[in-house]
Order: structure tokens, then C-alpha cells, then sequence
């Protein structure tokens, strides 16, 4: 019995969720199918890439995460599948698995998708998550091999996310942008705790909107009321949060935006 | 193991598409419950039904399919529980069931549900969903008989939709309607390609919310961006579609919209 | 096989919801997680309360709920673990369990969840839905006991919820709250049948947002259209509801807005 994860900008409000369990389940009637979300911003890749970073390794090993956010569907990208630390990813070759296995990508096996004997037939050009994603996981959680997907694609056609790793100008400040805004308006950005080690000790201060921020919390009930602050969020990625308010409101910002972290001299 | 698809008008903010799965693991734990989707436009039986036809068939056979939007519910309407295609489906007597089954009715067999054994007691006035859908769909998934359901209901007496199936003039023109606006804003219609099929060999031109549409295309990424464009989409029905962006908000047309299909004559 | 049901103000667009399933099948592979609902208003502990309370009792017998509406994560306040007519029922101490344990709590037993050995590690300040709710619920459902969790917490300490019950002036009027606006905008309060039957017999007469209303109906579909009229709904309370409009809509009214109903002399 495997899991298989689904990643997708779909919504919930038509069919299209519902059906990729309908075909899995089909051919995998024991597959346990869980929902991580559907609703990344259409089309949003970098969204999706930074929201399947931070949620697949929290799953069994030998689960199989389909993210599914293609702008090029029924174009001639590829589909690619990847096994990266006991997990099975599967995504367009769009940049969505980049911020997963971009560091370490010589080190990875990336497969092209291409074995039409496990898609599910016709196939359309406008649903692949039905007709391609759909039935190969449920191949795999089946027991089926990885190699049979397709061909391994060399390394150097794995398409970047084409946004850069927070950027660190000396050791003084960091430049990041935000990859998600969550439900209650939290800002988060793709700034990971390590990134701000690299910086020099200090205190850090926070350029954003227009606005600078020198608060640092550590849950968000701290913050002062209608005051954005600074705060390691559950990605352990800063976030910027409003207590009891929407920082995306109060900021009026949104994906995209970029963050500034400086670090001051001391003294 | 019997799966059971949910496809209702109930939202997801309230505890009442949790509170049918309850109902239904307390009866059979073994069932594996699966959400269509919760997000029917209230009481919008037409997109409903629609949508039940584009998704049913994906699911394993022997899979019960409960679509509850019912703006009807407590008065004297019955329910109905048809076996179809290795399905069982099951919805009000409202309508709801017509596009899959309307053309093959005299072929059917139509239960209506009134075997108050079955029924969580008291029955509320107000949510059939949890007390008679929920408990029926889990007595079958136990292995229950669709006889003991109900008497058979005489086919007269099964509502049809209220709306037609997209109509021919001549072989030069087929007039369908929107049934569906997906998240991203693509006017998926309910002329399928087996009714286009019947339209004579030509240019096709859709004119649709008072535009003219020529452009037809195989992906979404291949419209001209902002312009609205004929595609057969995942239900292989026709849709409007803009590339990048919702051709809802561009042709402000939503649920209902009439289409117009006109073969033009070559030469 | 238990059962974990997940109610929370999370939303679906992020994966908060994913990730606490992830958690959870990683420890109990064969734990069936269900959705109550991630759609309580944002840090609303009211609408929880009252949701959980609707929802919980429809599930089966041992089946383990996670109430996380928790604006104060991360602060001191305690996590608390409640047996309850053979569920177990976990929530921030922050009164989200009151209006279902408040009433007889001189009889429950309640443990300050505090075990740090079931947690994930590192715990967050900001997530403990993910390091420590989700953990702990697999830890129950794989068969753990729930002494293990922590201490008996003195029933003092146990926090009321703020709201008080629906209040009884005489037998003349009695007065309640909304505490939910389903997605039809049916305006649900905490005014229960058996409050009702405190009232002296007579006509029952309904003022809200400055209107009175005087119609009782016993299904939706049996109001005047446009106009608001008193319906007990499928929590066996009392709601206000329009057919065919929303009633949140007309009234202008929305979560906690006080309701009165009075008892007229008859004749």
C-alpha cells in the first residue's frame, strides 16, 4: 500500500481532483490518495515548487507525489519523474522540482516519461494529470519500477525554476522573494534559516513594501497588534505575519515580492 | 471494498461534508470515500449533472455515487438509485441524473429510495444527505441489494433536466449552453464532440456572449494570449478558453451562456 | 483502524492540511484521516467550537478528532486531550471543547497533553498541529494509551469558551448567537431545540439585525422567496435561512449576532 500525494492547481470547485482518484484507484484500488493541495494560483510553478518542498518529505518513504501545475500541457515539455530520498517525484520538466533537486542534481536520476503502455488511453491534450500522471503512479504504487517509466534525460535538460536562490550580497544583507501567502495573510518566503546563518552577526533588519520591519517573534500571538514582524515560520523559512491581521493586506504585497534581510554592525 | 464519490453543493467551510463521511464509516469502516467535488454552485442542478457525467465513469466499478444537490429536500421528492454501466447512482428525483441516463431511459431500471429501515433515524427535514444518502450508500458498500432500497419507479415519472441537449438546425447549426466555469475561467460547454460530428464538413465559427470565436486549438497554451479560443476539452466537450488568462471574466458570460456552433461552407 | 478527524481554520490553498496527514501516516500507516473541516474563519474559536460539536458524534466510536483553531500556538497555553462518549477529543485549552464537555465537566476526565516523547522534533512555535496534535493522534490511534499523553489537568483550569449558553429570561424570551454562516448563508445559531422547549407556550416570535420574523418553515424550499423565515436545521438548532438567497446576505447580520426569540401570549 503506497500513498500517493497530489499537488495541482485544480481547485475543488470541478471534476478534475475527483477524477486522478477515480483512475488511481482504478488500477491501484489499495492506493491511499491524500490531497497535499489544490489550490496553488493558476499556472503558479514557483508557488507550487516552494509548497511540494516544503510538504513531501513530511510522508512515507515510497510515497509518490504527483505535481501537477503545467502551463504547457499538450506542448512538447516533458514529464519527469524523480526519486529523491526514498520519495517518488513527478512533475513537468518546468522548474517545479527545482528547488527539491536543484542543489543536488548531479547526484540525481531524472527519467523522461514517455512509456505510453501506462497512460491511460486516448490521450488528451489538455488533461495530462488523468491520462499520464494519474495512471503511471498508480503503476508505481502497484509495485511498478521506476525504470520503466522511460528514458533517464540528461542532467542538463532539467528545466530551473528561473527564480534565484536567495541571493547574498557580501555577508551583509540577503535578497529572497515571497513564494507563498497563506491563509490568514502570512507572508512566506523562500529565505531559509540557513540563508540568514551566512550572514554576519548582527541584528537583522527586514526591507519590504516600502516598509522596514525590525521586529523578530517567535509564535504570532507575539506580535503587536496591526504591526508586521519577522518570524521563522513551520517551513523554516521567514515569514512576515501581522498579529490578529493579514501581512498581504497591511503590506499590499503579494507573490513575487522581494524581501530584504540586512544585517546591522553591532555597536 | 466498495469506493463512494461525493459531489454535492455543500461548500467545505461547514461540518456537513465530514459529518456524511461519519455517517457512512459508522456503517461501514471499510469504505473508501472519495470527494468529486463539494463545489456545485448552490442548488445549480444543471452543473451538477454535468459534472457527475464527466466523472463517474473514472471510478472503479461497483463504485456508488451519491450527487446530492437538492434544492428540494424535505418536500415530497423522491430519491432515485439507478445502476449504471457497473455504477450505482443515486441522486434526487430532480434532474440531476438525466444527461447519463436520459437517452438510454427505457433501458434503466429506476429505484426510488423509501425503505426507511435503511434511513439514520429521526430523518431531519433539512439534510437527507446525512440521513438517508450517507446510510444507504454504506448499507450497499456493505454488500446490501439495490432492490431493497425501493419499489421500482414507473420511467414517466423520472424528471428530466429543463434543459435540452444541444440542438441541430439543419446540419448547419448546434446550439449548446455553458455547464460548467472550471478555476480558470474556461466556459465548458455541454456540446460533446459526437454532436459536432453531425455538423456538415466546413469552417466552424462559435459566436458566444456576442463575440465571434474562429480560432480553434489542440492546448490551452496555444491560443494567441487574451484571445478567446475553441478547444474539446478534458470532457471532450467544447470550451472557450484564454490563454493566461479566464475567458469568463473576458466574454463576462457564466453558467447557462448559450453557444452557437455554425459550419460555414467551404469555398 | 481508528479514525482522525481534522477540523481547523488552516484553509486548502497551503499544505498545512496535507502535511498533518503526512505526519500521521507516516506513524499509523493504516489511520483513515478525515476532513471535518479547514474552513472556520480565521482564529474564530467560536465557529470551531460549535462546528466540532455538530460533527464529532456522527463518527465512529473511538475515533480521535483534531480541533486546531489555536491563535495562541506557541504561547503557554496547554494542549488538552478529552475521553467523550467513547471519541477522544484534543484542542488548545482555549475553550474550543466547551460547548460540548463544559456542561458535565465535572465528570470528564481532562489531560494536559504534554509528553514530549510523542512529539515530532524539533516542535515549532508556529505549527504544533504538525509536531504535536498529529504525532499524538497516530500515537492514539496505533492503540497508545491516553494516560500516556500527560496529567490529569485540574478541571479549573479547563477554559470556558466566553460565550454563554443560550440565556433564559423567564419563560418570555431567550436569547442566543450565530455561530456559523453556512455556505448557503443560512444564519445557524446556538439556540438549541431543547432551549426552545424552556420557552411558555405560545407563538414564537425571532428578532435579528432589526428584523422580526414570524415565519416558521419546516424545509428550505418552503420560505417565501426573498424573505427570511426560522427553520430548525441539521444541528437541531435554530437557523435562519432564505429560500433561494442567503439569508447572512438580506439580514446583513454575520457570526455572532445576538438573536432573540420571544414567546407571545396566545390569544
Amino acid at each position: 500500500m503506497a500513498c500517493i500525494t497530489l499537488l495541482t492547481d485544480f481547485g475543488i470547485q470541478d471534476e478534475y481532483a475527483g477524477v486522478l482518484k477515480g483512475v488511481i484507484l482504478n488500477i491501484d484500488p489499495t492506493a491511499v490518495v491524500i490531497d497535499i493541495t489544490h489550490g496553488i494560483s493558476a499556472q503558479n510553478v514557483i508557488e507550487a515548487a516552494y509548497t511540494l518542498k516544503a510538504a513531501f518529505d513530511y510522508f512515507p518513504r515510497g510515497s509518490i507525489h504527483l505535481a501537477i501545475v503545467d502551463p504547457g500541457v499538450g506542448t512538447d515539455r516533458n514529464i519527469i519523474a524523480v526519486p529523491f530520498n526514498g520519495h517518488l517525484l513527478m512533475a513537468p520538466n518546468n522548474g517545479l522540482l527545482w528547488p527539491i533537486i536543484g542543489e543536488s542534481l548531479q547526484k540525481q536520476t531524472v527519467y523522461r516519461v514517455d512509456n505510453e503502455k501506462l497512460y491511460r488511453q486516448p490521450v488528451s491534450r489538455t488533461f495530462h494529470g488523468r491520462d499520464i500522471f494519474a495512471p503511471v503512479a498508480a503503476y508505481l504504487s502497484r509495485g511498478g519500477r521506476v525504470q520503466a517509466l522511460g528514458p533517464k534525460l540528461p542532467l542538463g535538460q532539467v528545466e530551473p525554476l528561473g527564480v534565484e536562490a536567495p541571493k547574498l550580497s557580501g555577508d551583509k544583507e540577503i535578497e529572497g522573494i515571497v513564494v507563498s501567502v497563506d491563509r490568514f495573510g502570512n507572508l512566506v518566503t523562500n529565505v531559509h534559516r540557513s540563508d540568514l546563518s551566512r550572514l554576519a552577526a548582527g541584528r537583522l533588519i527586514i526591507q519590504m513594501g516600502g516598509r522596514r520591519i525590525e521586529d523578530w517573534v517567535e509564535n504570532y500571538a507575539s506580535g503587536k497588534s496591526g504591526a508586521p514582524v519577522a518570524i521563522m515560520g513551520s517551513r523554516d523559512c521567514l515569514e512576515i505575519a501581522v498579529n490578529g491581521g493579514s501581512a498581504a493586506g497591511i503590506l499590499k504585497v503579494t507573490l513575487g515580492a522581494v524581501i530584504r534581510v540586512q544585517a546591522l554592525d553591532n555597536g
